[in-house]
């Protein structure tokens, strides 16, 4: 059973910096070689869902992690409000489209959670629903795993309401950081106590598991998840295939 | 008049090969910088066409000139055989669903124009309906720049026959190569002369103009589409938005 509040949102104190963004640049370099691999072998998918509060670095994590990954399989889904055709369907419609093929690295930026977390918070769902939509969202993800070969690594990067109150103050101050701003973030910050009380249920109600990612430092963020996806994709049978003549 | 055989696929040789990589990093960092400021201001789009004979360095190009640039805002769209869906529609159906976004980097790897090159060099198609098709490519891409303030670029990597012999040559002898490797290539190598036919035709009837790109040697390949890009770019009236409060 995970407790959100006693998870620590800060780098462990007895990992040194420098070693850990050794290591990192070590496992970014590692997944480069190893989507190579994923793309030439066409066996295997990978989705990678980035859920978190507003300013908990999904886009840092993303131009970090990804770095040395090669754009032809890399794909980012961006999952906004719903548009009109979107919402006359049923919530995983837009999600199913968005599923990685084999061969493929999909990130998704928010995901599917967002309809069983703020459609949650605000209450514009019941929880009988809820219910429902989480049993759904654990059949979805097990089909595309069975199914697809996806290998499905679900991070919820865990901030701190202190660290994310200063970087939304970053988007009021800094020129470059203006067009992140958005006033609805500071009204969504006053219901942080009933978010992390939905996240935790979804932590805790996932069939595929997920990895919980302290990211009050954005360094130590990109070693934890660099370093989840490299050790499992290396227990995974990933060669380059033979010659096809 | 663009005349294929009178360009060289080689690098010029008064360019130095250490000065050009020192100022293609410069450019590659530029265009991360000025694809950050596309992102946020959301006013401009943008298309970047990659066509060539196989082994012309497609792939290589797209890994090597976006490396600064973030994945939430950049896409590669292959265009491969039509599905039978995409068959059942004109040419440019599924081409006009994969157009460039306002904010987003777009990269066609391969494009509309393998309806006026492949399907012509086979015969696939008559020549009125060539001439019909490179029109409504034409209006099309028009259409992309008046009305969503898409700037295209085009480059038609040059390789010459030789060295393509080569670059083939590679995917049957390494392996992390062999997944690239099909027999088809060579068989389409055989219709090399009528190829570039078309490519010229494409190349001198085309409103938004190509840029041929040498691309024998993968630096000079690399630093001429940067080149390119960041000095078009950079005469735009790129700039961060104000704070909408």
């Amino acid at each position: 059973m995970i407790k959100i509040n006693d998870i620590s949102a800060d780098a462990p104190a007895d990992l040194e910096k420098s070693a850990a963004k050794d290591l990192t640049k070590e496992y970014v370099d590692r997944l480069g070689e190893l989507q190579s691999i994923l793309t030439a072998q066409k066996k295997y998918s990978v989705l990678v869902i980035l859920q978190g509060m507003d300013g908990s670095g999904k886009d840092g994590a993303t131009a970090n992690v990804f770095k040395e990954c090669h754009p032809n399989s890399l794909q980012v889904v961006s999952f906004k409000k719903p548009t009109e055709e979107e919402f006359a369907q049923d919530f995983l419609w837009r999600v199913h489209k968005n599923a990685p093929p084999k061969g493929m690295i999909h990130i998704f930026n928010r995901s599917q959670y967002e309809d069983v977390i703020i459609q949650r918070v605000h209450k514009w769902i019941d929880e009988d629903r809820v219910k429902k939509r989480i049993a759904s969202i654990n059949a979805f993800e097990e089909l595309l795993a069975y199914d697809n070969n996806t290998i499905i690594f679900k991070f919820m990067l865990h901030i701190s309401k202190e660290q994310q109150e200063v970087e939304l103050n970053q988007r009021l101050n800094e020129k470059e950081k203006f067009w992140k701003h958005n006033a609805s973030d500071w009204r969504e910050r006053e219901h942080w106590d009933e978010y992390m009380r939905c996240y935790e249920d979804v932590l805790n109600q996932s069939s595929i598991p997920w990895t919980v990612v302290p990211v009050d430092q954005r360094w130590y963020r990109d070693y934890v998840i660099a370093k989840a996806m490299v050790e499992k994709l290396e227990t995974l049978d990933l060669a380059y295939p033979p010659l096809q003549k």
